[in-house]
């Protein structure tokens, strides 16, 4: 976190609720992001203790969602923010609701691995899925780095790597259901594949927006359905 | 709107903004609700009009968000609200983002009756997308009636339909899967039905947390992450 903005707070009243909330979010995201490593290792080496760590995990994630948004609550109740700090409340509650999103959809992917497991035999797409989740680990990595520096350049090219994972989709879509047509066998498990890449792809979606929740939080700039052109004008890049 | 709650604020300073903020929500909600029907009729009877239709609308849906998460913000800032006020403002943010999201869906729905119709004939599986569209629409309709009153019983059974779509949506799924299996040609057409029935199983789930704002709103209680049973005791029913 920006040292300024840190040592503004040290002598003020609520400096501990913003720091407890600002390390809770990191830990919060630290998890995520090891959740998604883990969802993809167990699907790609089918690993079903590993799939179970990480369904367990989504409960303390979920727990972590609700408390942390009622630390942000008590917070607006009481200390009555504005101008930065009350963004970066709101931030944070919409940071958090994108965090545990993505702990959902990585539970997705590792049911999808245990199911896949039942089934026996890998039905191909796993390339896919692991270039996928390397994409989408590096993203959230990068926008959790840009929320502590309050780094508007990086949350942005958080935001533009989205449009790599969306290609990256589409193109193992159409891989998959090519796959699909010739070996109509293989269309069970394929589309369990495919689903384990479409969670993959909602958590590139919910990792640009937490990109768009730190250009909001740093410039006080919504810029939720802007195009990239469209935010890098905004933002005079 | 509960009486009470708006008599009291008749004489409350931020009166106005308390009820443009309900009336806009209950407006934006009335175009969304209107986006599923639209979207449902735009690919089942293949009507191109009606599809762009809906994704035209969806533009003004996206900035009715932004709008009203401005005024939201506004009043927070500068009216600081506590206890039923608060939750009153922090629901508003999050039913306005489900509906947004539930609108981006009815979009998705419109784009695949537009895709649908370029390639003629229909793969089958319109009954379930008529049906479930029906469904979803039924609920927000009720949630926004739900919020009206500050009516936790209707909210709760809004929750409790969610089951009831994704029901429909597995019963779907396994019928058209049955169905590429057998006609392995119509597999392109049915990988563009099931996504507009997972758009539609997705709305519901917008649609249950719609209702899990309205509970917190009236009762203050934190109901994500709780399955139907631990809501209704959680809320003594």
């Amino acid at each position: 976190m920006d040292k300024k903005y840190l040592e503004r707070h040290i002598s003020n009243s609520f400096d501990t609720e913003i720091k407890t909330i600002i390390s809770q979010i990191l830990e919060m995201g630290n998890i995520v992001e090891q959740q998604i490593q883990d969802s993809v290792t167990a699907i790609v080496s089918t690993n079903k203790a590993l799939a179970e760590k990480v369904i367990e995990v989504e409960n303390d994630v979920d727990m972590r969602e609700v408390r942390l948004d009622e630390i942000c609550t008590e917070v607006l109740a009481c200390r009555q923010p504005a101008a930065f700090d009350l963004r970066m409340i709101l931030s944070a509650t919409r940071i958090i609701r994108d965090l545990e999103h993505i702990g959902d959809e990585a539970q997705k992917v590792a049911k999808m691995a245990l199911r896949l497991k039942k089934k026996g035999a890998a039905p191909g797409g796993y390339n896919e899925i692991e270039h996928m989740g390397a994409l989408v680990q590096g993203m959230l990595h990068s926008a959790l780095h840009a929320f502590t520096q309050l780094d508007v350049t990086q949350a942005l090219a958080v935001a533009k790597s989205d449009k790599k994972v969306d290609r990256e989709f589409k193109s193992a879509m159409r891989t998959i259901v090519t796959h699909m047509i010739d070996d109509p066998k293989s269309i069970k498990r394929a589309m369990n594949i495919l689903s384990a890449l479409r969670s993959l792809e909602r958590m590139g979606n919910h990792n640009r927006n937490i990109a768009e929740h730190i250009i909001y939080l740093v410039k006080g700039l919504d810029v939720r359905h802007s195009s990239i052109k469209e935010m890098e004008s905004k933002l005079g890049n």
